[in-house]
């Protein structure tokens, strides 16, 4: 995942419509057997991550590997028995990655470890050299003077603490996310940020960052967390010599190139009602294999779908949309939008956030659907998942859902370790607990279940 | 540390020469204060640290890095009122690292994180492209038929567990100190091993590896363990096809380059008698910034050192030793042992195995001193750390000491966690745990404490 809405839109509280001693009553074992196998035996969405971890490996959007990587996802889901798969292109700006090295010339001479950000400017195969100026916080940064950065490179800094609910992303992340352009309209010739992450490995996190309208772009890179903590000593340690970086980041836009969202459905009962979309993303980060980010949740949604229909055919059409492009700017996102502009749709999910153990579930149709809402909740109940009262508002890959006003339902993962992983080389399969893969497609399976057999129509709250 | 002889020697075992009992009686606290108040104030072996890693940080052997490490060491010696305090310059062949990439080809394309050995030959900058053959154990390298890697790349795969007391480093060690070199006697352009580590994070060990006398080196690289395990699992996938690899190594001979020994005394009240040598070395492996391997090492005997000396003059003379070189030849331990050849010494230890607690004690004069042996395990048993009946062999910075039968103590230290940071980019100050590394510290000043004052000679049992 990367988009940051998710964790920066301020989020409304509604009165809990649910009685927890109805939900528990009603609690006592999961209703659903396949769900409920699903917790012990599930092997669907692990080997599907294990597949295209090792078989394609990183999926950087916009590139070839992507392009395997949807071949592969086809291929995959045709074999699972999914109907009407389809690979659906689309055009993206695509932007890779070159060299990478950083350098503490002076005083301190040594190297660092650092990944460009994506949209980062080149510095030129030799490089910048130049004094860096130190923020420890985005804040800090806001209260440069104008002008005052000029010939520098800024190195944003910022506390992040691993949080279950992800939310520190949004505290965090606009080092990232518009940091360097920030500096950049001060004067700064490059930035380094501290990673957005909460591990202490020698591996930064990459992701995208956005220059403002009428901001030059400048090259931008993201520290490990041990590199960060090491620069800041040098501050301590300098005495009020100037640190001095170089600086070597040369990636390269490749203009257009093409992408693709790849779907597939099992077809329901009647074809004619709403499907119900379950949607994740195909795309990777380039450093790491993306088995977190976003194989897993692919896996999930996929091996979900497979368990219901298990059942029987249900009455709704289940669409999974493994959407393309999702990291560098939610273009699959988009693309699928503009595509389906005419479908309707009964209820969007996204699984976006790890493949760790489900723990609590949104909705937006509380007050619309109470009793919806309570034989959901019932039936994620003997999974140790609660009911909440948030709204759910869905994830960067259904989009199409939340901007048409579309039933809605978040499935929350623990997300706990998302950002020891999160756009790193460390997001490996290894990483993968299949335990909590296996409660995670259980919650799933029962949700779905239950939506792809609802015969109303499933109105959000207002 | 590097050395393999302290894993790989066979260890005999003797009668335990101590009285649990009469241990127990002496050790309900300790009676010496400096140690008990480093237990919990000690600061000077974890600033040592964070000044060496955060002012110099990776200091390969050989080079100027290295050269920056020894006169910030000096200095602080000198700071810390060390006297005779010198640089004892030698000669060695110096090896570097160049670019280093691997790619799987076919027939599943994708990145695989690599680093070079030590000692690797260079593929030349357009790399080497071969079919992978897999070898799950050394073994199975060793089973090989002469010849029948003519053209390919050897993949020496192994199994590690973590240890505490680190014996797997000999069980795991030989894929990557000889691996290579049995690779290429049989006809392999080159070999990758499995990093001998037991972490699973995207960075692989580096580490020296021995090509045999009349063997011509070729390129060698580890995998981290994330990508030795994927490429275990394409050969499970591929169904008999060949597996490609490309791979890019292109490090450097410098020829001879200079290194140096840094020294430095605590002078006892009677000169004449021999010193106690506490050796460490102060190099390391050029990926991380050395502070588990070995900053913390010398940390911790200067600190001990120091913390002696608090208590009022020692009888004898405490000699620190921060070896160069140790990395990649043991270079400084030689350059050493003919340079102090005519020097006695009463007794020699080593720390370079981390920073983390001390749980056992060993001596190779358990039988022929009982009662010093006696009043050390009194003194450390306060301590949580347990006398064995192993004898005590040094490690590879003392090596002068093992050759000439000195008296040796080995304080042997948690290694549980070692090998997941051993020669890594994750070798970095973040690692080190100031409450294990003060109890350390605490144990090597009891310690260091009687053994600088024992006025009697201190035979090694025969």
């Amino acid at each position: 995942m990367d988009f940051f809405r998710t964790f920066a839109a301020p989020v409304a509280l509604v009165a809990l419509a649910i009685n927890p001693a109805e939900a528990d009553a009603q609690a006592t074992g999961s209703t659903n057997p396949q769900a409920e196998r699903a917790l012990s035996e599930d092997t669907i969405a692990y080997d599907f991550v294990e597949g295209i971890t090792t078989e394609v490996g990183p999926r950087q959007a916009g590139t070839e590997a992507e392009a395997r990587g949807r071949v592969w996802a086809e291929r995959w889901l045709t074999a699972n028995d999914f109907t009407n798969v389809a690979d659906e292109p689309f055009m993206m700006d695509t932007w890779v990655r070159g060299e990478e090295e950083a350098e503490i010339v002076s005083p301190f001479a040594q190297p660092l470890a650092i990944a460009a950000l994506g949209n980062s400017a080149s510095t030129g195969p030799d490089g910048i050299t130049a004094e860096v100026v130190y923020f420890p916080t985005y804040a800090a940064l806001q209260a440069a003077p104008e002008g005052s950065l000029a010939g520098k490179i800024a190195f944003i800094s910022h506390a992040m603490s691993p949080t279950q609910d992800g939310s520190q992303y949004g505290f965090a992340g606009p080092a990232r996310w518009t940091g360097p352009s920030l500096a950049a309209s001060k004067g700064a010739v490059a930035t380094v940020i501290r990673s957005v992450g909460t591990d202490y490995h020698r591996n930064p996190h990459t992701g995208g960052t956005t220059f403002a309208e009428g901001v030059e772009p400048i090259p931008a890179g993201a520290l490990s967390l041990p590199d960060a903590d090491n620069l800041i000593r040098m501050f301590e340690r300098a005495n009020g010599r100037a640190i001095t970086m170089k600086l070597v980041l040369t990636p390269r836009l490749l203009g257009e190139t093409q992408s693709g969202n790849v779907v597939g459905e099992i077809v329901g009962r009647d074809p004619s009602l709403p499907p119900v979309l379950l949607a994740c993303h195909l795309d990777s980060w380039d450093l790491g294999t993306g088995a977190f980010d976003d194989a897993a949740g692919c896996g999930i949604v996929a091996a979900a779908a497979k368990h219901v229909a298990e059942a029987g055919q249900p009455l709704r059409t289940i669409r999974v949309l493994f959407a393309g492009a999702e990291e560098t700017g939610l273009w699959g996102s988009k693309a699928y939008a503009a595509a389906h502009a005419d479908e309707p749709i009964a209820v969007a999910l996204e699984s976006d956030f790890g493949a760790d153990r489900i723990w609590r579930f949104d909705s937006n149709f509380t007050e619309s659907n109470p009793d919806l809402y309570r034989r959901i909740a019932a039936a994620v109940a003997p999974f140790g998942v609660a009911p909440s009262a948030e709204v759910a508002t869905g994830g960067a890959d259904i989009n199409i859902a939340r901007e048409r006003g579309t039933a809605i339902i978040d499935l929350q993962q623990d997300g706990t370790r998302y950002f020891d992983l999160h756009h790193t080389p460390d997001d490996t399969l290894d990483k993968i607990d299949p335990a909590q893969l296996r409660q995670n497609v259980a919650v799933w399976t029962a949700v779905t279940a239950i939506l792809a057999n609802e015969p109303r129509p499933i109105k959000p709250s207002e």
